[in-house]
């Protein structure tokens, strides 16, 4: 990936985006939307999961405000971006990511934004072809009738777009985030830079099938942390032919996935650099 | 475990037990005994994969010869410990556990001898009424063809020791090996002195199997580190009712496993101590 036989590993960042949504009108969501700006201050203010970990591990977090407050329109009723919002949101994206590979030798990527789970859903429904049934979880908790809903509020979603044969842009701006748009320009233009990246769960896995599909090399940076209990999630990772580090049923979000994934890729590269040969240790060969 | 609402867990160690086993001699191991004593000399140099993750998460390692060179009798012809050699090794581990509570919060437990899986693999079926083929896997490296020798190696031993019904110590010195009659004893102690063990994978987890049988409260401090890709460990941790915090598909040993599962539960125990709860952030219940 970086043309190196021992790639040094040492500075991790993680890139933290946040968003609200409209389609939160629709009750996806136990938690208020008011919950993102609350918990971005927590992430600033270093009490939240992903910074105890992110501490644990030596990995710095930037927290990215992709459009908390005002947010996305209602996918349920229209296009959740302009395509000027979308393209703003891709190319802030890009930038991220040109100004993380001057910093940071692998990033992680993660996410906040109340809704996100049923808009990262809708994603992959519209551009894998499948039902809402297939790929509506709990996201923060909800029960069975509030996971039944979920899906029914996708599944009128992609009626009223029409999004069959449409460009994984369109996609996007109909039904995405402000956050998984910006995350998908990242992952484009870290592709192009060969900045490698660990993806969190489920939401920054929506924006990693937008940006496979708008440009196939930012798969080539794509490590995938864990296999969170989202459901929806195993389906996610099938279509990115991706085979996660961790399966620790956790379904936080946050990056927290990710901080965890960068570590063990990190001891994986200290075990080359480090580890004596076994002619090194004077080891006897297998017989 | 500890009986504290907000147990210390940051002084970690792990107690590396080695010891040879004169089963070699029937060609169960692709590498030669002589092995066992070389990688205790590359531990104690600090060049093997698991000093690399020691010390990328603060454990501090204490290799144990519990009987490298001599080692035990050839138990596909005889008992592989006299009586007193067995209860020997269970007391010098109990007496390494009542060192450990003095010096660390937690311990984690790996080992390294040539041959160990062919024994922690009989003693698996000898405990738990199993067949060799059940049990028997690749170990460091085998073919098809050399699991099958080790596996009809097995069944013969059970053969020739008649060991059903009898008690798990003579089980433990039939079949068993000097340091996994030792990490047994530091498991059965660290049951009395409620001292959290983390284990490693295959060959501790027969440890883990004697000492349950032997003195059932050990169970309770006992922590499953991960699920090795050996054939015989989902089987094994199955009838230690054990769940794995990792499933990495790692097959090595030395205690490499329990660095990072120790490692995962201090990430966890620091998520309940530095976290600010939702009152403290001032984040809006659900609704």
């Amino acid at each position: 990936m970086r043309g190196e036989v021992l790639p040094r590993l040492e500075r991790l960042g993680l890139y933290l985006y946040a968003a609200d949504h409209g389609v939160t009108a629709e009750g996806i969501s136990l938690y208020p939307k008011e919950v993102t700006r609350q918990m971005v201050a927590n992430f600033e203010a270093g009490g939240a999961a992903v910074n105890v970990l992110a501490r644990a591990h030596d990995v710095v977090v930037n927290v990215v405000d992709a459009g908390v407050g005002e947010g996305t329109k209602n996918f349920a009723r229209e296009a959740a971006m302009s395509e000027a919002e979308c393209a703003a949101q891709i190319e802030a994206g890009r930038e991220d990511a040109r100004q993380a590979i001057r910093k940071f030798d692998m990033v992680g990527v993660g996410e906040m934004g109340i809704g996100n789970t049923t808009s990262a859903a809708a994603l992959l429904a519209a551009l894998c072809g499948r039902s809402g049934a297939e790929v509506a979880g709990r996201g923060t908790g909800l029960d069975a009738s509030g996971v039944k809903h979920k899906a029914d509020v996708i599944d009128a979603a992609l009626e009223l777009h029409q999004l069959q044969g449409k460009s994984a842009f369109e996609v996007l701006r109909s039904v995405g985030g402000f956050e998984i748009a910006r995350m998908s320009g990242m992952l484009m233009e870290a592709g192009k830079l060969r900045l490698p990246v660990m993806l969190d769960g489920f939401i920054t896995g929506s924006a990693a099938l937008v940006a496979m599909k708008m440009e196939p090399q930012a798969r080539e940076v794509m490590f995938f942390s864990h296999r969170s209990a989202e459901r929806g999630h195993g389906a996610m990772l099938e279509e990115l032919d991706g085979d996660p580090i961790l399966e620790l049923g956790m379904r936080l979000g946050e990056g927290s996935g990710a901080v965890l994934g960068m570590h063990m890729v990190r001891c994986a590269m200290k075990m080359y650099s480090e580890m004596a040969s076994f002619e090194d240790a004077q080891v006897s060969r297998s017989e």
